[in-house]
């Protein structure tokens, strides 16, 4: 079984560079947890496929996925309609990316959503990605590392990607029938078509910035001590997770809607989570202060 | 605090009719379970509001609701517009409705949902309703029960419902990114503008029916020993339903997107719920036997 795709040259080069970014990815968080990622080909009817690299019940990771992939279709995604006017729709397009979601075990080691994409269709190319952090107790100089690492990968290709990303993040990842952002945020950009060999070279750095955004945080945060109330609470936030990913997200409707493997776009889905009617922290406490104060967007690259 | 909305005579009927039904069911079951079901009253800005009885933790029903609502609002929803051509949809509408859920503790009892409501707008009205069954272990006996009992409340109103209502039902519950079927079905009518006295009368009898129909089966399963196994299948098998709520459900779409109480319309996911990659049974176990024997639909009100 082999992977077969029509694309341009450089959209080969982009599928060839993502496929290598997954395999850096998994052997970093492999390492990582201790546990070796598995390995899943699958093959499309209608061209590509991809390789689906999963983690489950390691000692850090409880569920964690790498999913690369390298797709032709039809019609575009309708996001990808309005904000390329040009394209009819009828376009067969080229697609290839690495998306990546770490459910960790330890309610003090934030969930991680890591995306990167590359589009051709029609004579046009587009980039998207990004990733955001979803802690349960987060800790203030988390969230500062964590911006500020993106912000200093953003910033060598252009000043204005980082504040415009985090805005778009904000409004994106956002839960608008719980009026509740999903996490703290980070960087989210749909369209991107700038420069395409600075464009992929940034999409590149965002892998490596990603390791070096989230690796510390987990370091620092999994020894610590948790019991039945920190578990419960983590399992109990999930829901918002599923919440978001099946009624908002625009990469699992889409994927679910044209045909994708279903059970690659749903390995973002947290391996246990609780719903408990109309619960509500007490005021004041940890619980509390993650929705009062870490979740409004807020400026954390410049906070201190 | 009081419920307040504008409606017909009529409208007004159904609505008390249908609060009334909500404290039946909810004796009926809270009896079953031997934990009286909780309440909360809630309005709504538009007008309107609706009265939340749930119960958790119960020794039968890990997590159950019994929701009432009586509404103004605009504008209509879209499925509701599409099948009243006449209506431009800038109408207020007054909504009324009993919608229940049960998620039971035990793998062998299954969940339920029941739903029964009332529309009118510009001049015109229509029913609207259903129940359907999602077992985990399914009994044959048990399918045929429900259906059977289902058909012959049916029967009593037109010969024609309950064949019409059982093959929307399976249409409606069906799981496409999966292709396969929320459960082993029941009956399911979305725009019914019969005789308005005979419906109305219909769906309370309907509310009768889903005791007759589900609390036999609850109380014959819920002895019945089980372990981590079948507990486990059972959280992963509540994943097909939060999937089915959040991707496809008709009902939570509308509500969550009409600015409804988020709490109420959730009340529906499951308390435990587990998603694991690419899991599948093993052939000829009793966890594959759901899938391949009892969730293709097939006529069960027949079967002997």
């Amino acid at each position: 079984m082999e992977l077969r795709w029509s694309a341009t040259d450089f959209g080969n080069r982009v599928a060839t560079e993502l496929r290598a970014l997954q395999e850096r990815l998994c052997d970093a968080l492999g390492a990582l947890d201790g546990t070796p990622f598995g390995s899943d080909l699958w093959l499309r009817e209608q061209g590509g496929g991809g390789v689906a690299r999963t983690l489950a019940g390691g000692p850090l990771f409880e569920k964690g996925g790498v999913m690369y992939s390298a797709i032709n279709g039809a019609p575009l995604p309708e996001v990808a309609l309005r904000e390329n006017p040009e394209l009819s729709g009828r376009e067969t397009y080229f697609a290839t990316g690495v998306s990546l979601i770490l459910h960790p075990r330890s309610p003090h080691v934030p969930t991680v959503h890591f995306n990167v994409r590359y589009f051709e269709a029609g004579g046009t190319f587009w980039f998207g990605g990004g990733m955001d952090l979803t802690p349960y107790y987060p800790r203030r100089e988390d969230c500062i590392h964590f911006h500020r690492t993106l912000k200093a990968c953003c910033d060598r290709f252009d000043p204005a990607y980082y504040p415009r990303f985090k805005a778009a993040c904000d409004r994106y990842f956002y839960l608008r029938h719980r009026r509740e952002p999903r996490g703290i945020g980070g960087i989210f950009f749909n369209t991107l078509k700038d420069d395409r060999e600075r464009t992929l070279a940034y999409i590149l750095a965002l892998g490596a910035a990603f390791l070096e955004a989230y690796v510390p945080i987990a370091e620092r945060r999994r020894g610590e001590p948790y019991g039945e109330r920190e578990r419960a609470f983590q399992c109990y936030r999930r829901g918002r997770y599923v919440e978001f990913n099946l009624l908002y997200d625009q990469g699992t409707l889409f994927g679910l809607q044209s045909g994708g493997r279903a059970e690659s776009i749903l390995v973002s889905l947290p391996p246990q989570v609780e719903w408990r009617y109309d619960w509500r922290p007490e005021p004041g406490s940890p619980e509390e202060r993650l929705t009062r104060e870490f979740l409004p967007p807020q400026d954390w690259a410049a906070a201190e």
